[in-house]
């Protein structure tokens, strides 16, 4: 499992005010516990800050990366915010994220190209979150379709499902399992990645919830998946889950967690 | 989900001994626990002991169910055991297990008419365990043939594909799930069930692996499981999967756990 720690998001408000303030400790912390815990890129968002959003993405980006030797995860719809956090990056970077609408297309396809990114794909179309599993597949296809015209190759997308609440709407795990399931066995060599904890927003005790989401997710197949690493349980569930699909053989991985002392 | 309380088991030292001593509070303490705790069934089993199953295993039914009112799983293979601990049993019991073999089929088919018991069938043929997935699927529909030809509904029956350690093979944990998957949807109506703890033997810290196959066979259409209910960690994977599968529509039912204190 590729590994997104998602910690470091404008939306929470400790991250919000570390931004505004440049508190490169804060910051740093967050990235360090994150790829201590196992991330294998660092998601950085500024996304509430409005006209400041490229200047301060750039400024994660620095700040990430002068801590930890982690490619980030550059989350953001905003093709100008993006293309400035890009040339600061070191390393190959994930975009995070294009969609089917035309536009988001035609401004993040060459940039994607430009940086040879890696890049998240949103099942959204010009109609909006297609509320099937097969709408959500064609429009992942149709995306990809692109993508691999303009010479991106399979192994560099990442298709997301789009996780919406079970407590808007009960079938909204089923369909994403769905959509998992068919972009893995339809296209060998791709990615599927899910922001794990938009499933249990509105409930309460959301991590037994994320968990079990998790693990149903990759036993679907999912590879990539945008979580907190420092949740134990989490962590816990995710290598449980390796061990029970055969990903972790025999356990050998598990066992090895354990005795670090990371599975509780 | 069905829970059948799996505790008062003769193979755990602290019961075996409870059971020498005919300790009536032990069992009835580990009886209202599992009742408290969600247990539908609690299983009752003295398989270590020999000649003296039969008269155990009576002791047991009577002892569980002077405190609780819940019916009993009666595990044992042995026709003689079953059948007086069925004499005593108040209510519907359910037997644990008949198997695909000839001998298990011819003596353990009237008992179960005779007390119209539900019964669990193993996927276990003349020649052992199945390794393949098909092969234990081919077992267990022979079995649901007979039982169906001698009347026994459906709904009284319950296949257990088998779960062996994912310690030792890697595969099994995908193997039971297969199982799971093809008989609930070739024989809609049908019962699934499982021992969940078996699938950890022989690793550390099971009860991550225990909580994330339960997800996954759950996932896969699993309505009943042999467990400890009395886990906190169980419990809470359980009610956040039927959650996530729409069993739980809108997570009412883990909202009010949660307001009971049972989601950790």
């Amino acid at each position: 499992m590729i590994i997104i720690g998602e910690k470091i998001n404008s939306s929470n408000k400790k991250v919000a005010s570390a931004l505004e303030k440049r508190d490169t400790e804060y910051i740093q912390k967050l990235a360090k516990n994150q790829a201590e815990a196992g991330a294998d890129y660092i998601d950085v968002n500024a996304g509430i800050f409005g006209e400041q959003e490229a200047e301060l993405l750039t400024w994660l980006v620095r700040t990430v990366q002068s801590s930890v030797q982690k490619p980030c995860c550059i989350d953001s719809p905003n093709p100008d915010a993006l293309e400035k956090a890009l040339e600061v990056h070191q390393g190959r970077a994930m975009i995070n994220s294009i969609t089917g609408v035309k536009e988001s297309r035609q401004k993040l396809i060459p940039l994607v190209k430009h940086h040879e990114a890696k890049v998240i794909a949103l099942c959204i179309g010009e109609g909006g979150i297609p509320e099937t599993a097969d709408d959500r597949v064609r429009i992942g296809g149709s995306i990809i379709d692109d993508l691999e015209n303009e010479g991106i190759p399979l192994q560099n997308i990442y298709i997301d499902p789009l996780v919406q609440p079970i407590a808007t709407n009960p079938s909204s795990a089923r369909i994403a399992l769905e959509v998992i399931e068919n972009i893995m066995n339809r296209y060998p060599g791709i990615h599927t990645v899910c922001g794990i904890s938009n499933i249990s927003y509105g409930l309460p005790s959301r991590r037994a919830i994320n968990a079990a989401f998790l693990t149903m997710a990759l036993a679907k197949g999912l590879d990539t998946a945008i979580l907190n690493p420092c949740d134990p349980l989490m962590l816990s569930s995710l290598l449980a889950s390796e061990a029970l699909t055969g990903r972790d053989s025999y356990g050998l991985k598990y066992i090895a967690a354990f005795r670090k002392g990371k599975i509780k």
